[in-house]
């Protein structure tokens, strides 16, 4: 049976985090009326007690909408290679996916809280080292078990992921070309490629070829 | 002789454009007290007339900064390879360097106006195509000339460029890690062994091997 009040709850909380997506933490409490988020009228977001509050309590929506989209598909994927792919994968566009018209708000976070201290950046920080966290696992795994190169620095690999990430970001909806999917997907076999042990030296000791 | 009314003028674009690169386009305007900008007291921006206009001032402002800092000097190297050598160089941590804290305005203003129409968006997009393009250019005459592959995808090569700077941007910034300009270096140079041609088939015709 379903709830009434949960899914209130989880629309008023959907709007939020949509319109944080496209007008970033700061715009989604200022500028922004309150009430559009369902704030001053509801009641039901009497918790949040600050600007501050609001935009840590939709971060966290968005992490249960992030794993839901991103990770745990890619968590029924196989280990190491497998489980690579299918995080990076799902990630490129997740947010278009979720509804959120303005692309995902860590990433656009990153730019928007760089040069201020406080409890949103460190959320949001938590929530970046977290999904690099994620990659870094799996790229471990490929490399011990031989689908990737056993001396590959797995730091960089993720370092230029995230770069690509920033940029498929920006691509359609900052230049508004069309082919980012497209690079994007291009740039993510081409690393892969690069991170793959040479032809005669390949020991695939677990999972894919 | 130095012109006082016009260093004055400098410094207060100067300090303008700091503001700009910690705060935001939003920001310099909005919540930041606009005699802090030297507008509203000083007169000698009567000129601008709106909010736009100041952060479209103060854009143009930094293009005449990343000219001296990043283009001009990129424009002594030899053309091809060297000068797309150059560039790159120049512009990894071209805004510390040019004394705003808050890192390059443009890379920022790519997240913060992407979900806006308008001038200043405009601004932006213009300055963005026209470094692309300033890329673009090397990177063709280094294909033709055989210090980087005859087929290289030179759109493909300056996607990949742009989202290192964006890593690069956040990577000090907002993640606070101190390895980031070693790892942009790195990921230019792999980016740049990736497309020179194999050793067996480089054929130069201008410049450098």
């Amino acid at each position: 049976m379903s709830n009434p009040a949960a899914s209130t709850h989880e629309r008023i909380l959907q709007q939020g985090l949509a319109l944080m997506s496209q007008a970033g933490g700061a715009g989604v409490t200022r500028g922004v009326p309150a009430d559009q988020v369902g704030m001053s009228k509801s009641g039901r977001f009497a918790h949040f007690r600050s600007k501050e509050d609001v935009q840590i309590g939709l971060l966290q929506h968005m992490a249960q909408v992030a794993t839901a989209q991103v990770v745990r598909p890619a968590m029924r994927a196989d280990e190491g290679l497998p489980r690579l792919q299918a995080l990076v994968q799902n990630r490129f566009g997740w947010a278009q996916r979720a509804g959120l018209p303005g692309g995902c708000p860590v990433a656009a976070g990153l730019f928007e809280f760089d040069d201020t201290e406080g409890a949103v950046r460190n959320e949001i920080l938590a929530m970046e080292r977290q999904w690099r966290g994620l990659l870094k696992q799996p790229v471990r795994q490929a490399s011990d078990w031989g689908h990737l190169r056993p001396d590959l620095d797995g730091k960089q690999f993720v370092w230029e992921l995230c770069g690509f990430h920033l940029i498929h970001h920006v691509a359609p909806r900052f230049l508004r070309t069309a082919d980012a999917d497209r690079r994007a997907s291009t740039t993510f076999q081409v690393l892969l490629d690069r991170a793959r042990p040479p032809p005669g030296r390949r020991k695939v000791t677990k999972g894919v070829k």
